[in-house]
């Protein structure tokens, strides 16, 4: 791939050398002359003094920072995204041409019912189950499981070992990671007057959009009698939890240990930080950031960029601030913290 | 089903139209002439205003408010669990008569020396080690493995991809979602003389009472010398850590992403919210509530219901906060908060 | 394994009972006469009162306190250390004689350009890719999946159901525990212009070290670019989400349901309690203790103990305390808490 096409698809401009081959990056510290490398960030510059790259992709605004040493320099606003999009078109060429016919491995195991796309391919020990559906070029990893009834629109990518259970719907260009399990069972359950748990069936599915991700032995329950819905392009870290019944809107990003507890409603360009955890039978809206750690506990109608965890300190430390949290209340009752009408 | 018979089962008072033929569940905005809807809380009866449903199941409190377009209406006290009751009668029925003599899928590898009960359904990929013994009617999901001489009792569903260790013991009528690990090595680990970690074999394996579920993804790891402990009825949601030499009550329930570490004792009839965390070495008594994310750091010796996360705040906000909350220890010594012995 | 040969290997001196033939251990409550029992804590020497072992290992300080019922008694500085590397020691003859030759288990799936060691084991329904490379006397579990040109070192013990994605590389002696995933794609994408989620391909892979142990459905996810590093003899437990390009020390343990995120460096001999959760793009220096729970917001450049969770209370308590935590900066505003710098 010359820059010089690359340029004219993504935009931006070539400074020099616009027949560079770009056939692969590495990072600024370890590229060399064969080697692209990007600058994401402009106020970072000091990392290409020691750049050794052949073709760099800078932000226009750090043009002169380019180094003697880069053969080859790419102006762009977005070089993550520069990046981002030139790696997709290396992996697909890498991936190279696709088998022209769908390719079942003789050990795997499908349904008679099931009906499967053009060019789609089924790994070793992958069980399909009765009636269902894979979309045109979708690839079914090693080891996946596909429930009754589910169906995997086209260019989908399962990796190894994903397991989808039953009446799951998934859109197209839908990317899950090993391990991820969509459509098991919603935690319902009634006590009954012994209180022992009653189990309520599950038997919503779910509806996963065009262009999710969900992240390796990540969780995506089944409604209970309607699905769990997970808008378009979402993005779904590793071992995070969706509970049945959750609604997520378009183009939110989840990163890893989040759990979103049941019913709850989650708007579209939302963005929650690591280990997040999100109450049940909440909403929060359109364009909400949620800091790392962060409990939510009731609804959040305002959008912007919420946080809360106890800040760490030394142990000692901590004791004595734990301590002062915890006595709080009864300080303010003996009026050791003035009470706001004083 | 007639809805006169499921009355005369389960309890509660037919209102009216005891013939209605109850095939399925649906949510009460959108039920149709057909299906059956419920109400679970009488503060709720405004839901009850533009219900189509041909059934309605509500509290005796709100009978007034049945849809004048119900043909059905069936009060009984817990709506909720009158659902659970009847949704897994549908369950029984649509899984149609089971198979008359043990099946065993063809790509499954089943040791010699294991013993399967009658009626036993292996899936295709399922792998079952020396010595297991598997119970009446037990159902073992594709790609499930079971290690040396565990068994898992009557009446089992293993869903997909579940596995289980050696030395483990299950008990009737379990629930295991898929990508469930139970039985996987506890973490134990001795410092030698160069702060390297000698690895201490984990043999004591896990026993899991009757009517257990264990959620998609959870971690149940087997003891150092004797069993991990699981009670009667305990219901376990996804991506759950339960470590070594835990014991938990019977009847209680772990919300997802909790974790609860080494040797500690949870009670009966105990409920940890979603994202709580317990320390390892502790107890819990019967009856206790902890909420989400919260961390118990010793043991509980009261019952009751126990809380503490950091509340959210925005993100402006919330740096104030977070430096008051850390300084608290030095304005104390700076009197700037006065001390309870002023 | 007679206690003075032990005693000869792994030092302490032997009280009495030097032909004690020691064929297992059993907890101090239950172990019997035919079985051996330590006491890992001096503190705890009330524990041997109602013992029954017929050996017991203590430590030295504690030698009075030997039951008169054990026939043998062992004392040694760390009775846990001891207690480790005998178990090894048994587990290892109990798992008697490994086969001669390489084993391939019929139903797996072997690349034709895989190189597999001496004495390697594959189980069934295990799919090894092009190009991998397993060192000698391997174990590759049941429905295991190792991608291409991944390669595994001598002496590893993948339990079941590990899926190991392209380009890792594996050091020795590692024990993967069942549903680890270790080289997913990790969680990288750019938004372009309509705030959609443009994926950046994660090529970069995973180095993990020798002796290093990954606990069940933990994950490890691929460096963008260059690999995610885990350092030798680190011990990761459960439920464990380390991202991409993430650095972590030799030696250093990390509990269960940690969460670390992209491109952050841990250092050597640190220790992460459960369920902490490690910020992006920080530093952690060697030798630092993080305890459960507890948010690293930023690099912590001095090692010790740090802690940081809201201290948990009765429902009733928190609301009172959270309201005024949350205030803590209106109150400071408002005089209500003086100022510093009154």
């Amino acid at each position: 791939m010359r820059l010089s096409d690359l340029a004219a698809r993504f935009g931006g401009t070539v400074l020099r050398g616009p027949d560079f081959e770009l056939g692969g990056f590495r990072p600024l510290s370890s590229a060399g002359a064969a080697d692209a490398a990007f600058l994401a960030d402009a106020s970072k510059v000091g990392l290409l003094a020691d750049c050794r790259a052949g073709c760099v992709i800078l932000p226009p605004a750090v043009a002169d920072a380019a180094p003697a040493s880069a053969s080859s320099v790419w102006l762009i606003d977005q070089p993550y995204l520069a990046f981002a999009r030139v790696s997709q078109l290396l992996e697909a060429q890498a991936r190279g041409a696709m088998a022209p016919t769908t390719t079942i491995h003789p050990t795997a195991v499908v349904d008679a019912s099931a009906v499967l796309g053009m060019q789609v391919w089924i790994g070793p020990h992958a069980v399909i189950g009765a009636g269902v559906r894979i979309g045109d070029r979708t690839h079914i990893g090693a080891g996946c499981t596909i429930g009754e009834q589910s169906c995997v629109g086209d260019d989908g990518l399962l990796h190894a070992r994903v397991s989808i259970g039953p009446r799951v719907v998934v859109g197209a260009r839908v990317v899950m990671q090993s391990g991820a399990v969509v459509g098991a069972d919603g935690f319902g359950f009634a006590p009954d007057a012994q209180r022992h748990w009653v189990k309520i069936p599950q038997v919503g599915g779910v509806v996963l959009g065009d262009d999710v991700e969900v992240g390796a032995n990540s969780c995506i329950d089944a409604g209970t009698l309607a699905p769990t819905r997970i808008g378009h392009g979402v993005k779904i870290d590793n071992l995070v939890q969706i509970a049945h019944n959750v609604q997520v809107g378009d183009h939110t990003a989840i990163a890893a240990n989040v759990g979103i507890a049941g019913s709850t409603k989650i708007g579209s360009h939302c963005m929650l930080a690591g280990g997040a955890g999100i109450n049940g039978h909440i909403e929060i809206v359109d364009n909400t950031v949620i800091g790392p750690m962060s409990s939510v506990h009731g609804s959040i109608k305002e959008s912007g960029h919420y946080v809360g965890f106890f800040p760490i300190m030394t142990r000692k430390k901590f004791e004595r601030a734990a301590v002062l949290v915890r006595t709080l209340p009864e300080r303010l009752k003996q009026k050791l913290l003035p009470s706001s009408s004083e």
